[in-house]
């Protein structure tokens, strides 16, 4: 499926999906243990209420992340967030369920992810975002590249520019 | 109402009543969760050498955060902090309680927030102060826009010029 | 030993081992402690993808750090690290005895390390790596400094580098 | 006592005594607590190493800090460093009475402060140091001010000087 070309913001204004790897998107990165082998994650404050804003304008949101944490579960059921889908071997095959079960099409999907096992989802999705520290080889793959770091608020961001596009703003 | 055209520093002049956000603000906005449950949050030493100074000075401090968190609690208490406002749904009620309790004129107030959920207190605070990674969206609300970031000492920063201001500075 | 003169490139086609130091390097630099005695270290995601991408190329992956913390364990076996040492007083002997186990000469290692503990190593790995934000006294000892801070993906950085120059990109 | 005027070399020269703030120092400032009354501290690899190899040079290092943390304890224990000094109210006192117990002069005295509590000591010690982030209300009363962040090795780059003033590098 080739990717049509078209201005951002008119891909934007189609996103009814708003799909979202975790470490490194949702945090900036850092997988933090201890020796007891708990797993903490940083999630950022302004990520979360741009979540609910989007949620709020009829955008769904759903995770998709190779890793497996109950951290996630626990930040997810905050923002209520439904579709949260961890330990995705193959991302690519998550995104497609995703896709069926919400009748959607590619090019009413953003994803959002920063390393390369987010490649197939980027040439599929409508809009393809990427953080400004992501790995750098992800970038030709992408629409979108946000200024602000992944956990530092990029998902904001992008939900910032959604809202603006769709008319949706507060 | 109509916010006054003055000098920042003939605003500040007038404050009695410092209020703060917490999640971007006292923090840099990470929400530090583990896969157990509890909540982490990093608070900065010399904002909370700022927050004494000020209550030394006979400036009231107070909290008000949309979120609920015991560790809130635990840092205000370090701190002397009585006015503690988590969980506010609507932040401008609890704004309005706190100014009938303590008989203080919005131009009175400063309040530091960092997002559009600051909004309606920005508009009513005598002096509305934002930090310099705040969302983009509230700076056009705000009175001062600080150096530092949110959670690096941005509080302290504000205390400094607001104990300068009021000729209280050590 | 002296190191001969190649560009940097045609030293790490060479490589078949790859060393890495843990504070500083795998993290960046911050040993977080709390209260009860836990040990908590913040890892990064990108380096760990690119750890696994190394693997798969066949390369093998090592750890070496003076310090003891079963957090390392944890990271490593999540990873499958297998050779990993920690403790290491005298980090060369380590090195060597890694070396003799697998039977690579130093042309074919290449170490990612910080500080002037990881001066002897340097010395004699055919490819001498060290992070932007390392200790200075360490620039002379090396053949490459990130670009990338320690901790916020240096070591997928040098990875990139030689699965790219081994022409072993995905 | 008035400091006399030297280049800062010369007043290097001469210290035998490294006395240490903690937060914002040793750290870069943040208060990590979590929702049960525990603290974290994020210390730095680096001063570690640094505070190893000053002590190896016949360097006393001493903490003094007006905060009081168990996990302060644990990491001065990790370092070797017997001179520890929590809650200390008045830092002055403290540091007097350091000096009387080694039986040294205030200018052979270098202290690491952040802070306004700080300046009584700063205006003593023969070598008074801050950090690139510190308060800037400090920067009239110290002899210098690191590049480095606190918690980010800024006590290393000092005792990097110290070594190489006092010609005890390794």
């Amino acid at each position: 499926m080739k990717k049509t070309k078209q201005s951002l913001q008119s891909k934007v204004k189609k996103v009814k999906l708003l799909l979202l790897d975790v470490d490194g998107v949702l945090t900036n990165g850092t997988i933090i243990l201890d020796n007891q082998g708990n797993e903490l994650k940083a999630f950022h404050v302004r990520d979360g209420h741009g979540i609910k804003l989007a949620q709020r304008a009829g955008i769904v949101i759903g995770i998709i992340t190779g890793r497996k944490s109950e951290v996630v579960n626990i930040r997810a059921r905050e923002l209520g967030i439904e579709e949260v889908h961890q330990g995705a071997l193959k991302k690519i095959e998550v995104y497609e369920s995703i896709l069926v079960k919400y009748g959607v099409h590619d090019s009413e999907v953003a994803y959002i992810g920063d390393d390369i096992v987010d490649v197939d989802i980027f040439k599929r999705a409508g809009v393809a975002v990427t953080v400004s520290d992501a790995d750098p080889s992800v970038r030709p793959y992408v629409d979108m590249i946000t200024k602000t770091e992944g956990g530092r608020g990029a998902v904001r961001e992008f939900i910032n520019l959604l809202l603006k596009c769709q008319g949706k703003t507060l």
